[in-house]
């Protein structure tokens, strides 16, 4: 590994449906991919830890991951992977043509497929009781699938987005994480091989197992306090 | 204007509540920050026009905008600004840690505060009389103001979301003319200045007319043809 001075924030506490999909996994990832040692700053309540209302000098939104390497301080984390993606080529080629388009499928991670995963998500796992949730979903769920099904063709006969694993990849295979409480990734057979496919990458599991690490037991009563 | 073989695509025909809020705005104003001819292509049914089955041999998901600059043929207008922000400094400065702010402000504005805002805007302009929507909307509209508020406070003192003009400006300006049906953005004053400032860019008058001028007039019944 490259020794670096580079920080990445996360969370210390998240319920155990939150536990593999935050989004400092990407980060971890990228730099995993990078051979780039880094260093975890956890946001929380615990001793050494950020309070959250400190964190909000570093993030606006209060929102993790936040990347800080030396004097630059970043937030975002499509940005973060962006960021890396740039200076080193175990995330994105250096020709001009391939930049131009791992940033595309990069937006269209989290901008055409992410948002109405994201919708989805939030609706079965933090409303999932909630009265108007039975006429919301089916629009919701098509939603996705309109989003999912032209990216299943896409990946039929691809191994991934481009021709060979970059910074979009990475960012795509996180949003269908997002869809792990379904089994709708599953129903689309090059979808599901994909995902695996990005995930049995050894950097992927090292970042997995890093934020798993960085998690305190889960105790309920964390959140209220 | 630089003259180009830039094609951007767009649509002929939107309802009136969608003109000038269709993602190739976006395209068109970058060029014109950046002065470069380009010609528009429209997908519809007109004659001249591209059909919606041929544009998705340009762009899977049959969103607009696309873009081509000769061999090179893009979609996801956060890629497509991007990806000429790279190469103009009308866009973004050539300091390294100025891009990564840029990067880290267009992702903000395109993954952080438009999943919010569009989702607000789909229920109020597509979903005005659903059952569910009496339910839902006050905690959609919660998540927005959730966004809304840190990015008011952080243009409180700045003209701008860095210290110049930058891409990220074009995007998160466009994002918040999405919720042009409400007063939501006049709530935050140092938004509503700020948005206004964005927009009485000569760029963004040129590119908004532009697309406004590429629309046949509106038809209810197209949609229906």
């Amino acid at each position: 590994m490259i020794p670096s001075n580079i920080t990445c924030y996360a969370l210390e506490n998240v319920p155990p449906v939150a536990r593999g999909v935050v989004r400092d996994l990407r980060v971890r990832w990228a730099l995993e991919e990078c051979g780039i040692a880094y260093q975890s700053r956890l946001v929380g309540t615990g001793p050494g830890t950020l309070t959250p209302a400190e964190y909000l000098k570093i993030q606006p939104f209060g929102q993790v991951p936040s990347f800080q390497d030396g004097e630059l301080t970043l937030f975002e984390s499509g940005a973060i992977v962006l960021h890396l993606a740039e200076e080193h080529e175990a995330l994105m080629s250096t020709d001009r043509s391939a930049r131009a388009h791992t940033k595309q499928w990069m937006f269209a991670a989290l901008n055409t497929i992410e948002p109405q995963v994201q919708q989805l998500a939030e609706i079965d796992l933090f409303h999932p009781d909630a009265g108007w949730v039975k006429e919301r979903r089916p629009g919701v769920l098509e939603a996705v699938q309109r989003r999912l099904k032209p990216l299943a063709a896409h990946l039929a006969d691809r191994d991934y987005l481009l021709d060979r694993f970059t910074a979009a990849d990475l960012l795509m295979s996180t949003v269908l994480r997002t869809l792990r409480h379904t089994a709708i990734v599953e129903e689309h057979p090059a979808l599901h091989a994909y995902k695996q496919r990005c995930e049995a990458r050894p950097a992927f599991e090292r970042a997995l197992a890093a934020q798993l690490a960085d998690f305190v037991p889960w105790q309920p009563r964390d959140l209220k306090g």
